[in-house]
């Protein structure tokens, strides 16, 4: 048995802040102590540091097949970059494909992932084809700890089910406590928006933030908020980034409906004007739903403070610039949709806690706590106590960094926050009890993280 | 040239309640007047009644062919009724086949109402088939008079459009000034709900009112007010009968968007209690949107007070009970959908007067003047005013009947307020100057009634 | 009896615009006609001009007692320039005296008007000392007439009542069919803001508009509804300028209470930005509530379209400048509050028809006929019609002028719009069918207005 | 030292759930752990029992003065019932004197607690005289521990304070970070509506509730708030009854203001129906604000899911049947205003889980984690942590017992949920780590308890 003691930091969790060591035993952690005389094989000294549970990034896309190209981080580089970043689980995508089981894009993505992996990992499901036979499926898979089924409003075609699948789905969701997931965005109206565009020849980045009208984020939330009334399930809204559509999740939750939505960093931090910088560099900025204006920011934090906005995840689904952005020079809608970002959601959000947008226990909620217990993890991950893994962080407030890809653990050629200052970094990550991170390298090799059998949510009311 | 005057009775208009006289020379009004020593040919004693517009009802269905039948009134008996019932103007639907030109239909629905109308009447267009070709034909419609058309969020394979066609119809309503009619109702999800109630053997007409949710009425209402603002057009919600979709359109409205709303007189005085009469009785009660809970109908009140809706209609859409509504017994989807209505509007209405609901002048504003107004009949319709077409009905307040499908003249073996009391009932009608009612007795003939070319909306702010 | 014929003009009320001839007997309309042979005494041209009804201006303050000086206007001069400005009745306010009754108040407001006006007016009460006493006399008033009454959640110690006093006024107005007015500032909070500015040296006009809160005047706004709800009486709340005070109002409406709300001319024009004017100019704006930021304008435009601001009237209450509101140099808590504008407000509304704001007949509705019915006097006033008062208005819509007090006739040294350009002229103005403005000159004289006896509100649902 | 183990049990916290032991040495909590063979001289075994924080009830009234008699209990009978039910800390209100200072209210209560406690106590300070001296003194206070304030919008004459005292002690507030407690009710309007009920000759207690009306909760609860934010002060509404008055909270909430607001137990359980017990039994369910219809029961609970509602507090205030309700036969208004609970909250939160209105987590959160943090004894109170004070319970989750006045030791003659069956019941209470409560027996004495100075409240955002 190994013991490893981390002495002399301040504890923070989602409820507290506490001068506490901590011992752990192996894998997990065993004990919060003050005035212990607890030995141990090794000793980390925390003094004036936060000593934080790992992060819980539960939106991330590796290898993810789009637009005729992957994703450019592995489950290889992307965790390992993750863990660089102090997040020690991710929740990943695998995919049904439009007439396949849901059993073959389960093994698929299960393949990419075993024995490669920096940290735990565990999956979701987008259900592309909802038919008797995939909602079957969905039963086994729940008992198999994939206990979260995302459904697309947009990409008719590719993702897109129609509001009677989505009712099917929704219903099996009910019946089984499967979280439903959405991607809300109206596709069916957005795709004349963005045909029309192309038509009077407007191509450039700057368009893709038109054509997905605000309107139609809100819009394609309020629907799926009122289906899964109509089928007495929970929701849970991805990568909310509209003020108006939060005002839907809002209202919702004010009215005692389990409605739930995440944002991301780049709705945080990103805007309109990113997507408009000068020649094809806009493309960059590419995702969707899109960045908004700079004015929904401010929404979107108090939506944060409110817990109108339950989580952040990242969206991570990084494409480089050359040669995979570039595909959609001369057409927007040909730019494969995502950012990189799975390394810099906590150092983000802490800035988040500088700049006063949110208290130091509300970025572990939002960041660790509560997308554990969101997607069925907690407690074991997402917090800081007797019993839980040893996902542990260390992390210097006063450090400061720039962030940059020339400096990144991600796989892809850019950083969508090229440049920026940040306060906060990570010094010391323990995943499961072995430090992975420390001193400024990576101690760990592929491998290290096991799936995660997830339970249901554990949020609901 | 023939002159008529009324003398004695009160005015009744959208604003004024006058105590004046009414000359008309030939179909038109010339002059209203106190103390003048008009002569005439014709003069009629209105002492102690009412002297009100020719009700305008802007939403009926005669000869409408719908799930292998046709609705039971043809253009002649049904505008017949209409005039019994102090209607003088209907505009009707012109259907659109799936994969035909709007021309067709009109044309073919001209040819069932010319020379056989008892009153006036012009057409809306059931956009059925939203393509490049039919929306180029919306231009040279509206320049026609036909100004507004109709698009389903029901009736998936028959009537229904996407939110893509949906929105591209609204563009060019926008481009136009034509106005943008809409069944809302999420068809798709409601069809997932009818299979399912079907497969769990749930077959009376009482599961009609309970699959179509009111919570799907109210997604769609909303997201038909949401793709009309991405369309920057306006929108017309036809037979809204959910309180909660009347509070989507009180929102739009104070926000200060063209968004209007219609109910009819059946989601007012009749209830899910109707349609779970025992039997296959509810059968007759089957329309769609449903009739909604009893305690709905003090909010429709309440909306038509506040203005939040505009409109009252009839969408008079009669099936026989025998042979017709019998259609579905055994499965509620198979009954056609649709009630007689179209000469109970204006005494149903007038009841709401006595009962407390609207004032005298609210009655014929949403019953005569916004209806004319809203699909550019003003003020040739819908008013008492010097130039106005003499479109009158004379009116006793005091007078009690007894509405029963034994008296009424509508062609349809029952009615749906059979053995309802109203105070209250039409004395003399006279369209464009002619008394087409009077005395207990018709005195028009089929072909009086002349095609209504509309200017387009003129309520748009 | 004398007879005189408007010919050629657009007749427009709150409800038509109608190309007939107005024929007049005496004082009043007796007939509208098209086509008609009529003859008369005097015939008017109105070719290419509207003939509206004339304005119907509720809430006036000739020679009213403030701050130990007094209103400049005088019925005579004031009531003259009303009629330059087009409007042919106005309801001023009576003023109970603490410690006094209503009769006094009522006497001395006939006494100074009776015999001095050059056009029709009515009279509201304010209710300064609500007591067992003055409620009794409510009931009286309402039987002469004086069916309003005007309650202050400002000024304390001056016109100020309590909630307690406010409410036990309302009880009485639901008893009697009195219409409540309300002037919804919380007086006790900006009294304690008033002093602490003062207190830190902050003297100009400017903070006039600082410390009378917007979230002060949303506050009141609520509380009047809430108390009136209890009352269950109807409530009219007065000079409206907070965008969100107007919010409180929709929301009341929405639900179906009889609240209305009337904003004016300068909240429409004038913003904080006139306040806050160089010198002491801004001393030129200070009324209550305040004049707003700019955005709030679009926000009220909007109200007066959706009917949530249901009338404009002027709360005319001119103080000069010189001498009056310069005794509040080196302190904005001693300038006379109040602006001029009588003369201003039917040019005004028009230039916001001109400037696409409103309608033509909405202008019409919320300047002449909404005021009429609210305040009992329709359709005696407020429109055209046989029966009405000849109280009308030839009104060109291609002239245009420049405001200045140059060139107006109300008795005050500035205007609060110099130098502003209006498209549209009052061009003539029958007052009870005799003609008192045209080609320039009056023709009136001191006297010829009468005093209306009002009924109680007419707009309560 | 003094070792206690706590072991076997489940630890609740308002965020975790965790099988671990508890170690406490001296009177706090110095290690949470699992599998560690600690050793101690006491050994609490709670297998199958729940583990949780000692009670924080932040509203008590001990020996209160009120309408001319005193809450029945004591702080030593008081604060021995509070540790029988579960609660180890309770924050009674001082109260000024009008025309005294703060300073001798406050002694006033330290001479009566002190000395005489089972349990730890902190004071908030009642301000019923607001004024420049007051507001100065405010600051010691908050130095002194005592940082929140409590203001009366009803009870005119004598703790009622007008708008605009209100505004100025929240500017102090603001200043200080003292936090405003509110009692949102319209006393003013309340009282006319009691003098008119009497004088109609209705005095039963059942009146009491029909008087304070709704309206006039929510209208004081929407005022308070605007006023909070002219000041930009936090707000704490006591007591909050009303579903529409949870409404405004919730508004103000989801627009980001730190509103905040308690319900209590008597509005979770009881209703208007207790009010209209026949005879004068309504009196015992007299408090203010008052109880609510039955159906408002669903609302707070809902409010408590959502967190519009932060916390449960008793406002214990008892009066006896005998002698002290009684005072108000034949006049509602003279019945002392209160209930007894302080014993009862604990249990029938739990009792609220059983019924599956809220979770274990959110038990904890409203009763124990949330009241310290908002009254600043976080992270001492509230929560079972290393470092806490161990005031701990040990809480039987499957026992049963029946509330009844002949068990509690509250010393009032009667409780409000007599007969009341509930399942759990507090078995053992840590205070400061001795054992005050086990085995059916209280082991403590007066004077255990110790006053605490609070920080300023830890909730704002």
């Amino acid at each position: 048995m190994s013991r490893t003691l981390i002495t002399g930091g301040t504890v923070i969790t989602a409820s507290d802040e506490m001068a506490v060591d901590v011992l752990v035993e192996d894998g997990t952690v065993v004990a919060l102590g003050v005035g212990q005389d607890w030995t141990a094989d090794t000793v980390l000294d925390a003094t004036g540091k936060y000593v934080i549970p790992g992060g819980v990034d539960a939106h991330t896309h590796m290898e993810m097949p789009f637009g005729g190209t992957y994703a450019a981080d592995t489950f290889e580089t992307g965790t390992r970059a993750a863990a660089w970043g102090g997040t020690t689980t991710i929740v990943d995508f695998a995919i049904q494909s439009v007439g396949g089981s849901l059993r073959e894009g389960l093994d698929a993505w299960h393949a990419k992932a075993e024995g490669r992996c920096a940290i735990d990992y565990a999956f979701h499901m987008i259900l592309a084809d909802v038919n008797d036979s995939s909602l079957k499926e969905m039963e086994a898979l729940v008992g198999e700890g994939v206990t979260s089924f995302k459904l697309f409003m947009a990409y008719p075609g590719v993702f897109y089910s129609d509001d009677g699948k989505i009712l099917r789905a929704m219903q099996k969701g009910a019946e089984t406590g499967a979280l439903t997931m959405m991607h809300a965005e109206n596709g069916i109206a957005i795709d004349v928006l963005v045909e029309q565009a192309l038509a009077r020849g407007e191509t450039d980045p700057r368009v893709h933030g038109e054509v997905r009208r605000e309107l139609l984020e809100t819009e394609a939330t309020h629907r799926a908020i009122k289906l899964a009334q109509v089928a007495g399930a929970p929701l849970y809204v991805v990568h909310l980034s509209a003020r108006s559509a939060l005002a839907e999740i809002a209202k919702a939750r004010d009215e005692g409906y389990n409605a739930f939505a995440e944002t991301c960093p780049q709705y945080l931090f990103l805007s309109t004007d990113d997507l408009a910088r000068p020649g094809f560099e806009g493309a960059k900025y590419v995702c969707s739903t899109p960045l908004r204006p700079k004015d929904h920011q401010a929404d979107l934090w108090r939506g944060l403070r409110t817990d109108d906005l339950s989580v952040v995840s990242t969206d991570h689904c990084p494409f480089c610039f050359t040669g995979q952005k570039e595909m959609g020079i001369g057409d927007f809608s040909k730019i494969p949709n995502g950012l990189p970002g799975v390394e810099n959601r906590m150092d983000l959000l802490h800035q988040g806690v500088v700049d006063g947008h949110i208290s130091r226990r509300r970025w572990i909620e939002i960041a660790c706590a509560t997308p554990a217990r969101m997607f069925g993890l907690y407690p074991r991950k997402g917090t800081i106590a007797p019993g839980a893994d040893a996902d542990i962080v260390i992390y210097d407030p006063a450090a400061t960094q720039v962030i940059s890809a020339q400096t990144h653990h991600m796989a892809v050629d850019y950083s969508a926050y090229e440049g920026k200052q940040i306060t906060g970094r990570v010094e010391t990550v323990l995943s499961r009890g072995r430090v992975v991170i420390d001193g400024g390298a990576y101690h760990g090799r592929p491998g290290d993280g096991a799936y995660l059998r997830r339970d249901t949510c554990q949020y609901l009311r």
